[in-house]
């Protein structure tokens, strides 16, 4: 088994990954003994690993189940809602715990529920996907969506432990995976240089399921990301978390424009940083051979290279209620280099535009 | 004026308070300079200040204004959901900041706006009621209401600046005066006996408005709220917090018996601090006099001091779901002497019964 310890004062955190850990009463007991614990899942996630959980929770002083329905389009206020209600109708009090067992939207809702259920209950995380489980896991975002806008309500709130058990991607679709991994190349692109070279190499054994590869993957991902995440734990002005988010400002567009649940949140950030990566190659900053590593990398992940067709204006004016902007500039993550990005607003428009309608890269 | 630091690290800020604050630009321009302003107001409330606030607030970017319906029954999701709509119809970033003008209501659901608004927003406290002056100035304790529980759902988090214009009390209906004073007597019960002697000679001024008393009152509640919370700002198991919430879970019973607006808060907190001082002065903690001159100050202040018509079976329920329980038992503030009070669950049922049961206080 893996440990990281994520260092942020009193709200600091184990991630323990590894195989079989669903099965490690150990892990749990310290945080459910003689509590009330609530399990969070969803309907697909549920019947494959609920029961495996339930029998690590002995120890609590009773367990109810939440299984909300699968699918982005359900992180809304209803099914928190759907929380708060069993909670309250359980008189569930403030000693009691959380556990979310899924992936990303299970992990955002249950964590944005313990971070308001009476000011702030605890919780953990049992990642199910690749994607939340080298994104969710590290930083503490949690947070709905608004009919308005993707995660516009949300909190920053850590969890007590994260329990990643690489055994629950045996059962991930294979289109899932590649979207996971686009997060994980993505830290490669904007930090870890070393990483992307691995991951190059990697790449088919991770697609395989290599379990070894898997842990490595996950590892040196949420090690990057806590990196990032403790220099910077609130998102302040100086940027630097912002640059996770490379190729999401793009790719929120692309997910807003086609709706939820077309494309997966990993594919669209796919699109969004090779676009962004086109526009840095625009700029000066990347060499055109870098251009086509990221390009490879990606291909060879079974993600795609090129956005939806959408038009610019759709692309101009869903890029600009984006979070990070400033002054009514759209706020971008670019790279500076193949392993490092940055947060600008100071670049030529035209740049941008020629980026959106260059549809094949 | 007067101004209090509240000390919490990152998170510090000043409360000031004095006549006339609401047009002193001053105070105001650092955290609105350039920034987009929503005020978040009432329909009472509102036409009283807002023109005043506004002039003070020049230099905002753009200024919108959100103004709910007056009353604790609108402390809720759906006067939220008000609050977002019109911050991302406006586009409002994360640069933006909320001021909250108007009383308890008022500040603890912009706080909480503030807090979930894009993971986490400025915002400023401009409280225009005595009891939120006293109460919600200090400690970041956010939130709305729930169908099944007040203030069930809900934040930590703190305001960058508190304005405390004392000449808002000039509109201020005495009962709602008289509501803000149990709060002010609080403090000095829970930990504050040369505060306590103070207001027995002043509650008369205080109910007469006398600016220079207000101040006082203000200041010495804010500090004695400041020493609690900076001790333990997220209420922890130590149950420092937890004193300053005496007379609270039997006030609370009371007030979801009644339904909301039929007693004020400050109200059922009377009555449930006479009830608290009862349950104290029959476990021998203080004397039959202390618990007369708590009856007389509480009276002098036009305060209630016997409950409702509520029977033992209806009190019991609704206090079994308060948020300080644990493991199903009912966690009470008592007092260990007039000026020192403690959090317990150790008692005998039998005495909280017959202090239900006691009609004639």
């Amino acid at each position: 088994m893996e440990t990281i310890r994520i260092s942020l004062g009193d709200r600091s955190y184990d991630i323990c990954s590894g195989r079989g850990l669903l099965s490690k009463k150990d892990l749990f007991i310290q945080y459910v003994s003689k509590k009330n614990v609530a399990i969070i899942t969803n309907e697909t996630v549920g019947p494959l690993y609920l029961k495996k959980l339930r029998k690590s929770l002995s120890d609590a002083t009773s367990i109810i189940e939440i299984v909300l329905k699968d699918g982005e389009e359900f992180k809304n206020q209803d099914s928190l809602d759907i929380i708060y209600e069993a909670l309250l109708n359980n008189k569930y009090g403030r000693d009691s715990i959380l556990i979310a067992l899924g992936g990303g939207v299970v992990g955002d809702i249950t964590g944005y529920a313990a971070a308001t259920y009476m000011r702030g209950i605890d919780f953990i995380q049992v990642p199910t996907t690749l994607l939340s489980q080298v994104d969710s896991s590290v930083g503490g975002k949690t947070g709905i969506n608004h009919r308005l806008g993707k995660n516009m309500i949300g909190a920053f709130y850590q969890p007590k432990r994260v329990i990643i058990d690489v055994d629950c991607l045996e059962s991930l679709p294979d289109i899932e995976l590649s979207a996971g991994l686009a997060e994980v190349i993505k830290y490669g692109l904007i930090r870890d240089p070393i990483f992307f070279e691995w991951l190059e190499q990697n790449v088919n054994n991770l697609l395989k399921k290599h379990p070894d590869s898997l842990i490595e993957a996950i590892t040196r991902s949420c090690n990057n990301k806590a990196a990032v995440v403790t220099e910077d734990e609130f998102e302040t002005e100086k940027g630097i978390r912002a640059t996770l988010n490379l190729g999401h400002t793009f790719g929120h567009a692309i997910e807003t424009a086609l709706g939820y649940g077309k494309w997966l949140h990993g594919q669209a950030v796919a699109a969004g940083m090779i676009m962004a990566s086109h526009m840095s190659m625009q700029l000066g900053f990347i060499e055109e051979q870098d251009f086509t590593r990221i390009k490879n990398i990606l291909k060879a992940a079974n993600l795609p290279i090129n956005p939806p067709d959408l038009s610019q204006d759709q692309f101009l004016d869903l890029m600009a209620s984006d979070k990070k902007n400033k002054n009514g500039k759209i706020s971008l993550i670019l790279l500076r280099s193949l392993g490092e990005a940055f947060q600008t607003e100071d670049y030529d428009m035209k740049v941008l535009e020629k980026t959106i309608n260059t549809k094949i890269f």
